[in-house]
């Protein structure tokens, strides 16, 4: 089959061998996959650079399952974190942070970035029809912003800021909006900022613009300097949620004698509920069809990647 | 009066001005008062060093108040944030973190190493007869303390680990334990270390000897360290606690990338309830008195000082 690999860079391999079905899992014929932050981080070495198939956000079809199952044909979209279901962490319900888990396109499994993805059959989730593919391809990244939400209370009465108007960002203000959260979302990008402004969410280029004292702030930037921005809006015992990873050995310039005497909670967030996200795309309570940055075949991969990479640029679309 | 003052250094001042009642405020007699981390910091030059009597764990004697009191003669402990009760901070229910707030003996307000310090009436704690003045002195830090308890869930089930055997980490993982906590005190001084084990605590001298995975990590080590040695405790979706202040800049060496994975959460924390640290004393729940490492005159500040700079050294007192 096709697919996008990375060994020590990406490239295009057009015969990578199928996955083969194995028991409890299903073999998904990809038909939309999303390039987020964090593929365009293993690309740049963070990972140490996963040898294979990356790609975690996507969309497909069941094509095959071990043993007989209702499940071929229909549509899907895949949670990422293959989990043991055994070790301590699973018993004591963390399973997202299983021990021994893989991580599809991350760590240690092949991901979506091909014609076709192993995916075990716990952690797909079929489709409703108006959920399109175009708006499937978000669900994984959806559920990580809607993460936010689980972890801190963001509902009306809160103040919230987002810092970074990317990918993620734009999701995360819209969530917290949703959930009644008064939000504001601070970015560099004018017409990112009008995606969200378009749904009554606040915007701002510039700091100086935004009120501090937040009850939290988000760092979505995904950039080293993404923390101490967030730490001065925030007002004492609120809490910054830091939701992005970066390639880079990160120093953080933090004012930690601020973290005790004001009282902050940071808060690392990673992945969500797939639930709650197919939930707000199929009442169309989210706008992502405007992330759309551009869509290209796998062939096309490099380029998919360069543009995804160019600031601001929002959601780029693989279509194998 | 006798003090001693900070402006530059550290210095007894043999004639400092008493303080005068102001209408809501009350002149006490001190009795004993106790040094504490943030004393020693404050020394060494964090806050810019406060010019001005420093000192904010004491009891004492009520000996005035503008207008007629009953507290005149009432043997008392004082709440250290001296807060304006209108700002929106306060009006939230955030008085500790009041905008405009002084700090007795911390920030823009005389503190207690002195013959006399002022504190409005309204955080004054009137104290049992059972709570002797050894053990009043405690107060202020069991409360800090006792903050931790508020902030984080620490009851039956839960596995914590405080790091840092001094004046703090050894009323921490006192405190956690009768909530119910399982808790392990990692420090460096089995003089130290023994006090708690007496209460039936786990301790350890090296990390290599703690079982990591901890639902809760305390880092009272007071050093730049202690964050880094404490994330290394800690398990997914577990919380460290950050008690100290220092006088340096402080670049804790986190991985970042673990905080977001993992999803670990970081707490600051600061004062707590001076009710509930007055209770754990009435009922001697807590060994406090083995903590008394030496008492000295308000003449012999500086060695005073000396003492309580020593590794492993606990709680010095001053005797006004």
């Amino acid at each position: 089959m096709r697919a996008l690999v990375l060994d020590r860079g990406l490239r295009f391999d057009a015969s990578r061998r199928d996955p083969e079905p194995v028991p409890g899992e299903a073999v998904v014929r990809v038909v939309r996959a999303g390039i987020c932050g964090t593929d365009l981080e293993m690309v740049r070495g963070y990972k140490g650079g996963l040898a294979g198939v990356i790609g975690h956000e996507f969309v497909g079809v069941v094509e095959s399952v071990a043993g007989a199952s209702g499940l071929v044909g229909r549509r899907v979209a895949g949670e990422i974190n293959v989990v043991c279901g055994t070790c301590a962490t699973c018993r004591a319900g963390r399973r997202t942070h299983c021990e021994r888990r893989t991580v599809i396109g991350i760590i240690g499994r092949d991901g979506a970035f091909a014609e076709r993805v192993a995916v075990p059959v716990g952690n797909l989730h079929v489709l409703p029809a108006n959920v399109s593919d175009d708006a499937a391809v978000f669900i994984e990244p959806l559920a990580a912003a809607a993460r936010v939400a689980e972890q801190v209370e963001c509902g009306p009465g809160v103040r919230a800021i987002v810092v970074g108007d990317g990918r993620l960002g734009l999701l995360v203000a819209q969530v917290l909006a949703i959930g009644g959260a008064s939000v504001t979302l601070l970015g560099h990008h004018a017409a990112n900022l009008k995606i969200v402004a378009a749904r009554g969410i606040a915007t701002a280029m510039h700091a100086r613009d935004v009120t501090p004292g937040a009850d939290v702030v988000v760092d979505a930037t995904g950039t080293p300097r993404g923390l101490a921005a967030a730490m001065e809006l925030v007002r004492p015992q609120g809490t910054v949620v830091l939701k992005s990873t970066c390639a880079t050995d990160v120093v953080h310039a933090v004012d930690w004698n601020r973290v005790v005497v004001d009282e902050i909670s940071i808060v690392g967030s990673r992945c969500g509920p797939f639930e709650r996200a197919i939930e707000l795309l199929a009442t169309d309570a989210v706008d992502v069809a405007s992330l759309v940055a551009g869509r290209y075949p796998l062939e096309r991969g490099d380029e998919a990647f360069e543009l995804a990479s160019c600031p601001g640029v929002l959601k780029v679309l693989l279509e194998p």
